[in-house]
């Protein structure tokens, strides 16, 4: 196999080769190769169950490609909802022509990050569409996670809370920026990872989280501006405060833009109860992946709905929620 | 709205626009509107787990369209392994430009056949890609079904046990490829339609089911041979016994192309215990969706692996799996 043909597609003959030869070979596990229609898992008590699409461009890029990025974004919606990710499903929608390498390189991918996480990819599907029907490669990734604490929620939150986020933001949009744009800013990086690990040690510790959400497309801006929403509450937060990588900066200075509407694949946001905010950036910079974890700001009783962000020259300004769009295809 | 626009995808104000005025609308339940990066589900015992990407073309046929696909597809998977189909996720990937319209007349679709059903949609993403990035509307589903009868597998098959189909086959198939080569055969019209309910009277009654399958993309003949594969048995079908349409064999006679090749999304596939068979068949044909049901052959011990077909003309002949790609998108 060279490339992908839209045989491989069909159903027929071809399509079992690619099952086999490729995504058994690498997804391996008795629940996958039972090849039935649909996956039995065995579960018990609350689960949670989320989706995404991914149709980065391009599908490789420095920190990751687009199949670790489908692992880990969806790893990070369970693990957002304090849920330990269990098993996930695989839609790949596949351009006729994609060179059968660069699959394998994504499948491989997404292969070692499950791995890592201890997730099972149990169930999937391939479609192959003719030449220019789509882009390359998308996609679309289903998760079910077991919830560990319950009630974690964008609609939590309360006056005194505290905001935290584990990493720097916007490195994954800066890092997609300009490899889309030509710019050349040396050693921008996607942060793209799993976070379930470092989410289980605040769990374990018993940090009594009050919402967390990674901040993907939006950014920041756009978590804040929904917890303010959801909660009916004011979030205020310091710009000194929020971790910003120096080449980010560099790239959104030269560009014009706020790096709080820039995704982050490798970062979370995290409301905590106020007695629990020391505890839990200990833990979070104890952690390989919190090192560069900061508290940010805090949760008032007004301005309802809005973000206020304290910036570096000492003026408050409203956060406003993202629109237009910056980049398509960031993730 | 008019139009689909890069800015629906962006994860900001006008993605949330299009959330709540469209998905909501539709798909509107309390679980949805939690807003959270994941649902949470109560969920006990067995459950299945499946996913399936639709890129059908056009998106609109006679009987149907990609969300009523969409929904019935997954629906069909869960069905398949006996089932009972509860949650699904939806992503979509959208081309910019998309009439908000269309969307809609999809998104209501989808509202409408998971209602019949009883299933909830209760997760869902929406990513829009730049003009010729994608073509139109791609569809990724995950379902999960809470199983009612353990061990229906296409593994669980022996010698003795009776084959039935639930309707004709080939119909969605017919349909599209007449639709896409512009050829003019009045009244082909796709099946498309979840069969829960069917199977549900079949499960009600105690019907021993071995194995269930509906045959989608490499229609009849891809689901015969993998059973006669991965139980190791030969299957015996008569041609005489296996129901087509009228208008879907005139295609087929003037295309000089097998109607078994063709996709079905409204047949099931079913094999019984061989005391059961009479018992299935009638209940099939009692239920609005199984009235053209038929019992099309048997499973024997020998040629192990292959699938062989009693033509109209009494002669016995190998049923090959399908291979290459007769029609990309059918699906």
């Amino acid at each position: 196999m060279e490339k992908i043909l839209l045989s491989h597609g069909g159903g027929g003959e071809e399509t079992w080769k690619l099952i086999k030869e490729l995504f058994f070979k690498y997804f391996s596990n008795p629940i996958l190769e039972s090849m039935e229609d649909a996956a039995t898992l065995s579960v018990e008590g609350k689960i949670a169950f989320t989706t995404d699409g991914f149709t980065v461009s391009p599908i490789f890029f420095p920190g990751g490609d687009i199949g670790k990025l489908a692992v880990a974004g969806t790893v990070n919606d369970l693990a957002a909802v304090a849920a330990e990710p269990k098993y996930l499903s695989v839609s790949f929608i596949i351009e006729e022509g994609l060179p059968f390498k660069d699959l394998e390189r994504v499948v491989q991918s997404m292969a070692k990050t499950a791995s890592e996480v201890g997730v099972q990819i149990v169930t999937g599907d391939t479609k192959v569409v003719p030449k220019g029907a789509a882009d390359k490669l998308f996609i679309s990734v289903s998760g079910i996670g077991k919830i560990v604490k319950e009630g974690v929620s964008a609609r939590n939150l309360s006056e005194g809370d505290v905001i935290l986020v584990s990493s720097t933001v916007g490195d994954h949009g800066a890092c997609i920026f300009a490899l889309r744009e030509g710019l050349e800013f040396e050693g921008l990086k996607s942060d793209c990872v799993p976070l379930w690990d470092m989410v289980k040690r605040l769990l374990e510790e018993g940090i009594n989280i009050k919402a967390m959400r990674d901040p993907t497309r939006g950014g920041l801006s756009a978590v804040l501006n929904e917890w303010a929403q959801a909660s009916n509450v004011g979030i205020f937060v310091e710009e000194e405060k929020i971790p910003v990588d120096e080449k980010v900066l560099g790239l959104c200075e030269f560009l014009g833009i706020e790096p709080y509407d820039l995704a982050s694949e490798g970062n979370m946001v995290i409301a905590v109860a106020p007695e629990d905010a020391q505890k839990a950036l200990e833990i979070l910079k104890s952690h390989p992946l919190g090192r560069k974890a900061s508290i940010i700001g805090k949760v008032k009783n007004q301005p309802r709905g809005k973000v206020i962000l304290k910036t570096l020259y000492g003026v408050e300004r409203i956060l406003e929620p993202p629109s237009g769009e910056i980049l398509p295809r960031i993730c």
